[in-house]
C-alpha cells in the first residue's frame, strides 16, 4: 500500500464538519437551537441578503464535480472523485480559511448539473466547479453564471489560466519583452487551453495559434468544431499552409502546453524564436521535459511538477480568488478579476527573488493568497460586481 | 437584538469545515493532493465500496431541507431555513460525532427534491431530511429510501415518534399497565403523526385513534383523503357517533399531540381513562399546558418543552440512531432500529431514576446517544440490513 493510501486510509477523510461552539447547556441549546434558532430565520425570512450575516453561506462554497475528468486520469465516476475535492476543500481551508463542502454529482447531463447546483446554491456563496470534462465544462460554468447571483468559477479552466498569465508577466519583464506582440501557441482547447487563450486576448495578445488532438485549430473551419473551439476561433489567427504542433511552434515567442505528455522535443524548441518561453504543464509527465526544453535553447521553461522551477499550480491562485471574492461581497468573478490575481501573483516575487528560475512565488509561501485575495477584492468592488455598494 | 440573533451574528455560521491534517509541507500535499490523491481515486474507481475507506463518506451525512415546514415557523424558503439545518448539524456532530452538511434545496417540487438528493448523495453516507412539509415528505422519503442504498431518514417523522415510544415504554412501566393494550389518541397526520401511528401499530398496538384539523379520522372515508391519511387508515380503529378530538379521546389511555396549541382543557383530560397519560408536543405551546393536564388528573405529562418533566424532544433519538447506522454500515434504517433505539432511549433511565416526572433522560445526559446507537447498530447486524456481511 502507497504512503499516500495509508494516510488516506488512516484519516477516513482529510476534512470533517466541526462546530464553533459546543453544545454543552441547555441555554446555548436553546439560543443555538431550538427557540432561539428561530430569531435569525425570521430574520432572513424578512430579508434575504441576511443570510450572510446569520449563517455560514459567506464563508462557504461549494467544490462541486461529477468525476468526468479527474487530475489525469480521466473519467473515473462521482465516488472515485472524492478524494480530490476533499483535497481540494483541504486547500481552500489551509490556504484561504474558505469553508468549502465537497459535492460529487452521478450525473452527466449538463443541464441536469446546472439544475442540480442552481438547487442546492442557497446553502453555499460561491460554486467551485472542478474536474469535469470539456466541453461541457464551459457550457456548464457559463449557464450557472447567468442563473446565480453568487461567484461561479471552473477552476480547471481559469484557475490555470491566471497562474499562466501571472508567469508569462515574469518571464516577459525578465526578457524585456513585450507580452503583447508576443507570438503564443497554446496546445489544448479543453477547460484550461480555452480560458488561457481567452485571457491571452483579453490582455491585447493577438497572434494566438491553437493545436489539439486534431492538429492546428483554423478560423476558416470554425462550423466543424465543437462549440468551445468554434468560439475560440475568434481570437485566433489563421496559419496557412502547417498542420502540426511541431509547424506552429516555428519563430513563436511562447508554447504553453495544457494537453497530454512528450510532444516536443528540444530540436522542436530549436525552431522557436530567440529568448523563448515554454509552458509544458501537462501532468505528470509534460509536453516536453523541462531539462529537454532548456537543452533546446529555451529561456524560461516551466511545468506542473514541484520538481523543478516555475511550478505553475493552480493552487497559488484559487483559494485567494474565493477569499478576495467572498471578502468584496461579489456577485461574480470577472475577467478583470482574475487578471487582477495574475498581476498579483506576479507581483509578489519581489525583484531581488525575480529570475529565469522563479517567475512565481513557491506554492507554499506565506501570505501567497492574502496578496491574491486583496487584489482580487480591490478589482471587485472597483468594477462594482458586489451585493452591496 | 435577541440574545439568540447576537449570537448568530457573532459567529457568523455555527458550523465549519476543518482540516484533519495542515497543509504545510510539500511532502503532505503531495500525499493528500496531486500526485498522491490519484491512488486512492484508483482504487475507489475499481471498487466502489472503497470510497467508505478512503473518504469522509462513512462518517458524512446530508441535512437536506427546502425550508416549507421549519419548527413551528412553517414554509419561510430555503435561506431562511438554514439557521436551523446549521443548528442540526452541529447537535448532530456534538451528540454523536457525525459530520452533517445542511443543504438547503430551492425548490418545491418533490420529484425534483428526489431527483437532486440522488445525484448529490455520492458525496454522503446517509441523507437526513429535515423540515420539508407534509405530505410530500413522506412521498419523498419512500423514493429515495428505494433509489438509494444508505439510510434515509426523515427526522420529523421518526425522531420524534422514537422518543414518543420510548416515553410510553416507562410511561406504561411505571403505570403496570400493557401498552398494547391502549387506546391511543394522535392528534395530528403530518409528518411526526403518521410515523407515531405507524410505529404503534407496529409494536402490536391496535386501539388508534387519530384527528387532525378535519377532525376524527374515518377509514371509511378514506378516499377522500390524501395518500398519507389514506394509507394510515389501515392502522385505525372506525370511531362510531363522534367527530371531534375532544369527543375521541373520551376513555383514551393515551393521547399524543403532534399538532397544534391549546386544543384541549382540564376538563377533557378528565373525560380520559384511569391513570391516563398525555403527550401535548405541539411547539412552543402544547395542544394543552402541563400544568392543566396534570390538573384534570393525567397521571404522566410530557411536552416539547425544556421548562417542564418529560422533554420529548428528538434530539434524544436522531444523533444516536445515524451514528449507529453508520457504524453498522447499514443501507437503511428499519422500523426494527426505530424500535431497538426506542427501547435504548427508556432502558438509559435506571430504576431508581424512573418515575412519573422522569420517564426520559434528560437531553444533556451523558451518552445517551452512544446507548442508542450501540441498539441501533446491533439491531442492523441482526437484521442484515449492512453493507459488509
Amino acid at each position: 500500500m502507497s504512503k499516500a493510501l495509508e494516510l488516506h486510509k488512516e484519516l477516513a477523510g482529510k476534512i470533517e464538519v466541526t462546530n464553533k461552539l459546543s453544545v454543552t447547556s441547555m441555554e446555548q441549546l436553546s439560543l443555538l437551537y431550538s427557540p432561539g434558532v428561530a430569531d435569525p430565520c425570521l430574520e432572513i425570512e424578512k430579508d434575504e441578503s441576511k443570510v450572510y450575516e446569520y449563517t455560514w453561506v459567506g464563508n462557504t462554497i461549494a467544490v462541486v464535480s461529477n468525476g468526468t475528468a479527474v487530475l489525469g486520469l480521466g473519467d473515473i465516476g462521482a465516488k472515485a472523485g472524492l478524494p480530490v475535492m476533499e483535497g481540494k476543500s483541504m486547500l481552500f481551508k489551509g490556504f484561504a480559511g474558505v469553508n468549502a463542502v465537497p459535492i460529487m454529482l452521478d450525473t452527466k447531463d449538463s443541464d441536469e448539473i446546472i439544475r442540480t447546483v442552481e438547487i442546492i446554491a442557497p446553502t453555499f456563496g460561491g460554486i467551485n466547479l472542478e474536474d469535469i470534462k470539456a466541453p461541457e465544462c464551459v457550457y456548464i460554468e457559463r449557464k450557472l453564471k447567468e442563473k446565480l447571483s453568487i461567484p461561479v468559477f471552473h477552476d480547471d479552466q481559469h484557475g490555470t489560466a491566471v497562474v499562466v498569465m501571472a508567469g508569462l508577466f515574469n518571464a516577459f519583464k525578465i526578457l524585456g519583452k513585450e507580452l503583447k506582440d508576443a507570438k503564443v501557441v497554446v496546445a489544448g482547447t479543453g477547460a484550461a487551453g480555452s480560458s488561457i487563450i481567452r485571457m491571452l486576448y483579453e490582455y491585447g495578445v493577438r497572434n494566438i495559434v491553437a493545436t489539439n488532438s486534431k492538429g492546428v485549430v483554423k478560423p476558416s473551419l470554425k462550423d466543424t468544431y465543437n462549440f468551445v473551439v468554434e468560439e475560440l476561433c475568434e481570437y485566433l489567427v489563421e496559419p496557412t499552409g502547417i498542420s502540426s504542433l511541431k509547424e506552429a511552434i516555428v519563430d513563436a515567442d511562447v508554447f504553453i502546453g495544457v494537453s497530454i505528455a512528450n510532444q516536443l522535443v528540444a530540436e522542436d524548441i530549436k525552431t522557436m524564436a530567440k529568448d523563448a518561453v515554454v509552458f509544458a504543464l501537462a501532468n505528470p509527465n509534460p509536453e516536453i521535459p523541462y531539462d529537454e526544453a532548456i537543452k533546446g535553447g529555451a529561456a524560461i521553461v516551466g511545468t506542473g511538477r514541484s520538481d523543478y522551477p516555475n511550478q505553475v499550480n493552480n493552487v497559488l491562485a484559487f483559494p485567494g480568488i474565493f477569499r478576495g471574492a467572498l471578502d468584496a461581497k461579489a456577485t461574480q468573478i470577472t475577467e478583470g478579476m482574475k487578471i487582477a490575481a495574475a498581476a498579483a501573483l506576479a507581483e509578489y516575487v519581489s525583484e531581488s527573488e525575480l529570475s529565469k528560475t522563479s517567475i512565481l512565488p513557491n506554492i507554499l509561501a506565506p501570505n501567497v493568497s492574502d496578496k491574491v485575495a486583496e487584489a482580487v477584492k480591490a478589482k471587485a468592488i472597483e468594477e462594482g460586481v458586489v451585493r452591496e455598494k
